[in-house]
């Protein structure tokens, strides 16, 4: 592993000044059924759908999802201006809805990554409170693949969304207790 | 689809306390080979890797990246405020190594989610220029699945990381003008 550790050591920012303004806006899953995820999503989990785009030609619908604060930059009414700021914005959670899927007695569901065949694992969210987040997750029903008393990894949960995807609810200094 | 609406027309942060400093912290791709992986995503695309975490009894490594500008908060030295501080960051790309599977010449390698069994789709990056960005791409020898003027959707591309992971490359008020 020797040969990874100059990335490690050196200077913190970006060395090329091409990609000095990349901003990572968007991780993407498909989605069964939008309702029940964006209960989830917005509901349970606090996020805000930004933004929601249908393209019927291809009947598929996207929804974006981020964490938005009382102090971040005001949202734009203007669709267009919603759109681009959507784009501009980190962090962001990408649904993809083919239509009709909700409906599909014979869909099979989509795959979460983790058994064969294997690629993505998770999406994490770091709150304050590791137990507290996931004692209102138990009373809302959520599905958990590890509760944060689990296993070694004590302070570290991990809940499923609608479709199964693995989401880590940690928090940030307990995390780092249990890693060092 | 009209039962989502109510979603976008409402308000525009999290309805929930109990949500309001959750972090989206990151998205988790397993990787086959770290070398590989890490100079695609610093070289190439401009991230920093914020931390390296190894574990040894379970053979495996966890690699953080981020963008970070030069206005940001420093990131601390110190390696448990270092990790600490990672896991509260927004935005990340948390890579997944499992040992060994960069030297074995019988594994498969890892599934992308774009072809049968579906699920994860792609992450996505933001930038200043999508030509200017996907040129540079080019120059430096980067698999392209779909470039700027391919297909419909003129102004979007899609680039493949040494895995095979899509990354959507697109610049907001362009795809904001191609989705109204």
């Amino acid at each position: 592993m020797s040969d990874t550790e100059q990335y490690v050591q050196e200077g913190s920012v970006a060395k090329s000044p091409e990609t000095g303004e990349f901003v990572f806006n968007q991780t993407m899953l498909r989605i069964k059924d939008p309702a029940r995820s964006l209960a989830f999503y917005t509901d349970v989990l606090g996020m805000t759908l930004l933004k929601k785009l249908d393209f019927p030609e291809m009947e598929f619908s996207l929804f974006f999802f981020g964490y938005v604060r009382p102090e971040d930059e005001p949202i734009p009414q203007d669709p267009f201006e919603r759109t681009a700021y959507t784009f501009q914005q980190k962090a962001l959670l990408e649904l993809t809805h083919n239509w009709g899927t909700e409906a599909d007695e014979t869909f099979a569901g989509y795959h979460n990554g983790n058994n064969d065949p294997r690629g993505f694992g998770h999406i994490g969210l770091s709150v304050p409170d590791v137990d507290r987040a996931c004692s209102r997750f138990e009373e809302l029903g959520v599905e958990f693949v590890k509760r944060p008393n689990d296993g070694k990894m004590k302070g570290i949960a991990f809940i499923k969304d609608p479709d199964g995807y693995w989401i880590e609810i940690l928090t940030a200094r307990v995390s780092a207790a249990l890693c060092n």
